[in-house]
C-alpha cells in the first residue's frame, strides 16, 4: 500500500469540483463543492446519532437506500439544519444536480455543514450548478476538499493505492473538522472515493467496522454534530472481480480503507478549532476491546487535560482522573501512564500512584505539537488509540462569534 | 425561611476556623479548615462516583459509617490522591485533631483538596493543629469557608433560619468550587451543618434526595472530581423533637436545606473555573423528571453553547444539538427555545425550527452576567434545572498552568 496524490479523484472515473456561490453573503472563499463518477457506483454511509438531524442527512439517507449513487455534493457556511424548508432545500439541490449531469436525482449524495438554524438559499447554489458542474476535472480534490472547509485551518486529503486480485485499486477520501466533534457511531463530514469493485452490501460492512476505529475514535470538544455523516462510492472501475464476501479480498480492502480513514480521522483531531497539539491516548493491557476504547475516549475529552497540555503541565493527575469517571471497569490500582513526543518518554505514574520525574523532561515532551498518552490499566491483550486536541484561548474566541 | 448571617456557625454548637499553614510551601492563603460541633452530631455525606477516589474520601467513609461525627478538617493545596501512602496522612489529620480536642478520631470528617498526585505532607498540619483548635470560633465560618478555596474567586457560605415545631433551627453550608465540576451522585466539597434533631438515617435521606436537584444538577467543565463529597453534620441542639420518619417535619428540615445547596451549587457554577456568567438552563414540558435532567445537564454541559454564551452569540442552534445528543427521547420537532436574564427575554425557535428575532435585543439579554435558557419540550408537566457557566480565555489559563 503507498499513500498517492490526486485525493478523492485519484481512484479512476472520479472527478470533483469546488467554487465559491456565496452561501454567505459577500463570502468569498470556496462554499459548494462535488464528486462525480463517470458510472454509478455502489454506496454506503454512516450518520450522526444527534437526534437532531440536519435536513441533508434525512435526504442522503433516502437517496442511497439502493445502496447506489454517483455524484456527491455538499456546501459549506450553512448547515441546512432546523428549518422549515431544509429537506425541499436539500432536495433541490440534488435535482438542481442531476438535471445537470444528466444523472437521477436518487443518485446524489447531499450534505451541508455551517451554521445551525439559519434558511439555506438555493438561489447562490442554482446559479453555481453550470459552473460547478463544467468545472469538474482530475485535479479538482484540492477544491472540493477546500469548499467544505469551516473553520478548518488545513484541508484534509488523502489517496492510497494497493492490489487486489492482481488489479491496482485505490481509496482516498476529503473530510472537514474542526468543532462540534464528538462522533458517536457516525461522524463529520468525509466523502470517501475507491475504484475497487465491492458491493454495496460489503462496502457498508467495511465502512461500519472501520469507524468504530477512526473517526468514531476522535474529539475535539465533546459536541456531537446534527449533520456528521461519512459517506463511500466504490465505481468499480479498478476491474478488480467484485467483493461480495469476507476473505482476503475484503481484508485488502478494509486494511486500505482504515489507512484512508485514519489519517483523516487524525487529522481532524489535529485541526480541531483551536487546537495547537494533536492528543493521541493510547491504552492497552485491557481485557476486552471497549474497555480500551471508553478509557482513551475519555482522557481525550477531558477538558482539564487538554487545558494542561495546551500549558505543557505534566498535570497526569488528570489522566486517571478521567480514567475514573469514564465509566469503564478499571482497576485504578494498576494503572500506569506515560507521556510521549518526538522529544521522548516518560513515566509519571504507576499502579495509580506518582513516580518521580524529570519536570523540565516532561515539559520538553509536552512542548512539541504532537504528544501520546500512553496507558496501561493490565494484563489484557486488547488496546485502542483515540485521537483529540488542546483546549486553547483560540477555541474559545472562534466560539464565541461563530456566527459572525 | 430566611437567611441569617454566621455561615456554618449559624446553627448552635458549631465553631469554625481556617488557618494557613503552607501545605504548598511559600503559599501564604489560607488552606487548613475546620468545623467543630460541642457534641456529637448525626453525620451524612455522599461521594464523587469517580473510580479514583481521594484517600480522605475512603476515610470519611469509614468514619462516619455509625452515622456520627463531631467535627470536619480540611485542606486546600493538595487533593492527597493517587498517591502511596494517602490513607495515613487523611487518617493523621483525624487523630491529630481528635488528639488535640479529645474526641474520638473515627468522629472526624476529613476532605483535601488540590493538585492530585503529589505527596501530602502532614508536618505542616501537625505544627498548625493547635493554632488551628485554639482558634475556633462563632465567626470562623468565613476563615474556614476561604481554606478550602482553590481556583475559587469568592467563597460560598450560606446559613438559613427555619421552624420545626415551634423551635427554631437553622441550616448553614460552606462550599468549594471550581474547576472539575460534573457531579455525579456526588459533589466538590460542602460542609453543613444544622442544629437541627434528626437521625442520621433521616439526615442520609434528606442529603441524598437534595444532591439530585442541587449539587448533581451543575456543571463547570464535565470532568468529575476524584475528592467531591458533601457533607452535614445535625447536633440537635435547636431542641426540636428529634425527626425520625418522613412528614411535615422532614418536608420542612428538607426545604430549608435545599434553600442551602440549591445557593451554593448556583454560586459554584457561577464562580466556576474562569466563569464570566452563569448559564441556567430550565426545560420545562417532560414527560418524566429524568428527560427533563438529561437535557438541562446536556445543554449546560455543551463548550460550544458556553463559547457562544461568553461572546453573546445567540447561537440557539447549539442548543439544540445539545438536545439532539443528550441521550434523551425528545421529539426535537416540538422543542421550544427562549434566552432570558435581567435584560429581558426573547424566543429563537420554536418547533425545532427558527424564528424570526432581533439580534440587537437578543445581544442584550446575553450580556448580562445571569443567562437563563428557557427550553419546552413538549405537554408534560415535569420540569429540571440546570447551572452552569460559560467557557471563557480565563478556564484555559486557569488550566494550562495548575500546578505551578
Amino acid at each position: 500500500m503507498k499513500v498517492i496524490d490526486g485525493g478523492v479523484c485519484a481512484p479512476k472515473g472520479f472527478t470533483a469540483n469546488g467554487i465559491n456561490v456565496g452561501i454567505k453573503p459577500g463570502q468569498t472563499r470556496l462554499d459548494l463543492g462535488m464528486i462525480f463518477s463517470e458510472v454509478p457506483a455502489s454506496a454506503a454511509a454512516v450518520y450522526t446519532t444527534n437526534l437532531v438531524k440536519g435536513a441533508p442527512i434525512t435526504v442522503t439517507k433516502d437517496n442511497i437506500s439502493d445502496g447506489v449513487a454517483q455524484a456527491a455534493i455538499f456546501n459549506s457556511g450553512n448547515a441546512n439544519t432546523c428549518n422549515a424548508d431544509g429537506i425541499e432545500i436539500a432536495k433541490e439541490m440534488c435535482s438542481l444536480l442531476a438535471e445537470e449531469m444528466k444523472i437521477r436525482p436518487e443518485d446524489v449524495i447531499v450534505a451541508s455543514t455551517g451554521v445551525i438554524g439559519q434558511r439555506l438559499k438555493i438561489d447562490p447554489i442554482a446559479k453555481g450548478m453550470a459552473s460547478l458542474c463544467s468545472g469538474l476535472n482530475k485535479d479538482g480534490s484540492d477544491s472540493a476538499a477546500r469548499a467544505v472547509m469551516t473553520t478548518d485551518t488545513v484541508k484534509k486529503e488523502i489517496a492510497v493505492e494497493f492490489e487486489l486480485g492482481g488489479k491496482t485499486c485505490s481509496i482516498a477520501g476529503i473530510a472537514k473538522g474542526s468543532g462540534m466533534i464528538h462522533p458517536n457511531m457516525a461522524t463529520m463530514l468525509a466523502f470517501l472515493t475507491t475504484d475497487a469493485a465491492i458491493s454495496s452490501e460489503m462496502l457498508k460492512k467495511a465502512l461500519s467496522n472501520d469507524i468504530e476505529d477512526s473517526f468514531n475514535m476522535i474529539s475535539v470538544d465533546g459536541d456531537t454534530s446534527t449533520n456528521d455523516m461519512v459517506c463511500i462510492m466504490a465505481n468499480g472501475m479498478a476491474g478488480n472481480d467484485m467483493i461480495v464476501s469476507e476473505g482476503e479480498a475484503f481484508d485488502a480492502f478494509s486494511a486500505a480503507l482504515s489507512e484512508v480513514t485514519i489519517y483523516l480521522a487524525r487529522n481532524m483531531a489535529k485541526d480541531g478549532e483551536g487546537a495547537s497539539k494533536l492528543i493521541i491516548c493510547k491504552v492497552s493491557g485491557a481485557d476486552d476491546k471497549e474497555t480500551a476504547k471508553v478509557v482513551a475516549k475519555s482522557v481525550i475529552c477531558s477538558n482539564l487535560l487538554k487545558c494542561a497540555i495546551f500549558g505543557s503541565d505534566a498535570n497526569w493527575g488528570r489522566v486517571l482522573c478521567a480514567i475514573g469517571y469514564s465509566g469503564a471497569d478499571v482497576d485504578v490500582t494498576r494503572v500506569d501512564v506515560s507521556f510521549s513526543s518526538a522529544a521522548g518518554e516518560i513515566q509519571l505514574c504507576k499502579d495509580g500512584a506518582g513516580v518521580d520525574f524529570s519536570e523540565e523532561k516532561a515539559k520538553a515532551i509536552l512542548d512539541e505539537a504532537e504528544i501520546t498518552i500512553l496507558v496501561s490499566i493490565g494484563d489484557g491483550d486488547k488496546s485502542a488509540t483515540a485521537y483529540g486536541c488542546d483546549l486553547t484561548y483560540e477555541y474559545v474566541n472562534i466560539n464565541g462569534s461563530y456566527r459572525s
